[in-house]
């Protein structure tokens, strides 16, 4: 039995109808009785704004207007939430204001967006006593931002450690364990769709850092710019160490690491080395997950398709429900994002973090080189874990050349750069060193 | 900078503070600036209802009321929620009705009473028009309650597999990777407080169909008694099944089991093998962990301390603050839990179900055996997909009988159940044969 018909309806728009906004389209076509059911109210899809209206659209568009021009939409006071599942900047930054202005909730997908302009944004919102709901920006259909926003709200989250691009997770797996060099694993990632013709926010780390710096001001209240969040990406990673963590019992995966400690939040992102067995090492192909320290609840983890039209489309909806029964604006209230002043927190000065770490030299074979690279380390107060040197094998470029890993006790970061330095400058090593963080 | 200390203020009590309620009073006491943050009030706790107020507790209760009479608290027109952290159903089902009923809303961690009164409680809630929030009640500090009922409701819910008691899958942990017999494992689980004095609630799966009855209810919005819910334990299973698992590439885990179907749904508590490297197989020691399949959204899947002080804490003060921001009335109202009359979905017949299945015969070490089972399994429509036999080894009771291990492809469990009728009554086997359900 279906919600009634005459139930009082919420009249929404649509800005976008690419992959996501199609997912949406098709979930509120398809399963307008179930999100009544779980709204309380039925949608009332009224526009779509779309740049070809003529292009054909695998979506049912009875009753729905189709315009390219947003202030339609915007101009229509009927219109009470837009789903804005354009993407990009320019223009969605000036047509989520225009739409809070106009007294409008918004739901939206847009990572970049948020991660950049969050406190017009959400100054916006404050200011038209609107919500800005945004599950799918983060872990896709994950509802990550729910937990931390709401349902782990009891807590400090200490830790957080994650897997957020699935292009690269699905990248890294297959130089993993199909023993791909990384351009033909990215070429396999375009060929199924996982990675965009021009790949370079995924590999590089931003749309990691986008998404990091979202999480970081849900779960510490503290406003950080991507550009200040360290960021390294798997672009330059070489199969070789794959294979030598994987010695060790360590999966390669892109993460983005927080920690609060007392000496501040450590933010980064970074390929860096998983012990195998941990729930994140075994999160495989294009698959998000993160895991969460609270100091209430301890260890949580989160896993599910972290992009993808459906899956994403659960969390627009899922938000468009939350808008719709009134939760999103209350959640709003408390949760006072992206507030100015801005919380900041201090950041851990880098003399400060430490960690185990992954180096890998490419030195002579001859003797006495680990003794030399062992005596610059030792000063530099790391001590050395373990040692694995390997015969380059008949297909090294250069058989005088051999690669010499090394795992760390902790050290400290500095340190380690400092000592890297002294090491890249010796005669008998190859640089540059490779060093790769390890999380616990 | 904490939040104002004139802020708005909510009454609450709470009731039992053993190990839940001892957690929940430490939360509220060392972090109040925070919650009062995060709930946008501040909390007063006035009441404290405990059994015997002279015993010393690790707990400040400056400015709390401490009595055994629960009366004083529900009759305290101040108190708006309450707190239920006693467990058990008498009298904690009537406190429960007498507090809706005098207008707080409750929080509670009460599995048990959920599962088996959840209707009575709901029809309460909704005559008084308050909420019962209950995310404790199932997975710990796993917000599972949450990602059901609200952030994956763009949902249909398909599959749920979950691990929900963490003294089993202690237990079995320590049977699979040290080879502990159960009743070592058992007595390990005790020592550490994992496991209660009488584990029998626990063990024999009872808590396990408990908490899959409050999932279908958020899953399926279906009504099922504990009792209606198929349920095996993992008191009487063998480490010799454990073993030829691991050797098959499984787990065994506990599972609670749900799948909606179009013959109806199906929903299960038994001893289950899950393919080693997944996710679920991967959960150790006693933690828990729920792997959800949304039309939409795909696999999910959560993990986390499924029991213990502060994770349950955890998610009864997220609960707590879920209700002060008015939130978990607004998501009570569309959620419509244990709605009369009973929102019934139809159980999937025996004879429609099907599965993957472990089988293990005690067998005769004579020639023709094999094949007699085969016939017999023939017969039944059920095709084999491995087989492994082992020798005894000379530890066995008696040399005569060897274990024989079959791994079916998909059969019919009302044909796997006839054709173990009729191989138990062979000459050559000696019964009891067991069978395992497979996990995809």
């Amino acid at each position: 039995m279906g919600p009634a018909k005459d139930m009082e309806h919420v009249t929404i728009g649509l800005i976008g109808l690419g992959t996501v906004g199609t997912g949406v389209a098709r979930i509120l076509t398809e399963h307008a009785d179930r999100i009544a059911r779980r709204a309380g109210k039925r949608v009332r899809w009224k526009w779509a704004v779309v740049r070809d209206p003529a292009k054909i659209r695998d979506v049912k568009l009875d009753g729905v207007r189709v315009t390219t021009d947003t202030a339609r939409l915007i101009d229509d006071p009927e219109v009470e939430i837009v789903v804005e599942a354009m993407g990009g900047i320019d223009p969605a930054l000036n047509i989520v204001l225009d739409c809070l202005a106009a007294g409008k909730h918004v739901v939206t997908a847009n990572k970049a967006l948020l991660a950049e302009h969050g406190p017009q944004i959400f100054a916006q919102a404050r200011a038209a006593g609107r919500a800005v709901a945004f599950e799918a920006s983060v872990g896709g259909g994950i509802p990550i931002i729910q937990a931390l926003g709401v349902a782990l709200a009891a807590n400090q989250v200490q830790n957080l450690a994650a897997i957020l691009n699935g292009t690269c997770n699905y990248i890294l797996t297959k130089m993993m364990h199909e023993g791909l060099a990384y351009a033909d694993a990215l070429a396999q990632a375009q060929e199924l769709g996982y990675a965009e013709a021009d790949p370079t926010l995924d590999v590089d780390g931003t749309d990691t850092a986008h998404k990091l710096a979202i999480l970081t001001q849900l779960a510490f209240q503290a406003t950080v710019k991507t550009g200040d969040i360290p960021r390294q990406g798997i672009d330059r990673l070489q199969l070789a160490d794959l294979k030598y963590a994987g010695e060790l019992g360590h999966a390669v995966k892109l993460l983005a690491l927080a920690k609060f400690t007392t000496a501040g939040l450590e933010l980064r992102v970074a390929p860096t080395l998983v012990k195998r067995g941990t729930p994140l090492a075994e999160v495989r192909g294009p698959y998000n997950a993160i895991r969460v320290v609270g100091d209430a609840v301890g260890d949580t983890f989160f896993y599910g398709r972290g992009a993808g039209m459906m899956p994403t489309a659960s969390a627009v909806v899922g938000d468009l429900i939350d808008v719709m029964t009134g939760r999103a604006i209350l959640s709003s209230l408390v949760l006072d994002l992206w507030a100015e002043p801005a919380h900041t927190v201090a950041r851990t000065p880098p003399h400060q973090i430490k960690s185990h770490y992954y180096l890998r030299f490419t030195i002579a074979d001859s003797p006495g080189v680990l003794a030399k690279l062992a005596r610059i380390l030792g000063e530099h107060g790391i001590s050395i874990a373990s040692v694995i040197q390997h015969d380059t094998g008949d297909d090294a470029p250069d058989n005088s050349a051999v690669p010499l890993v090394i795992m760390t006790h902790l050290a400290v970061e500095a340190e380690i750069h400092a000592a890297l330095g002294e090491i890249d400058q010796l005669d008998v090593v190859r640089p540059p060193s490779v060093c790769l963080g390890v999380e616990d």
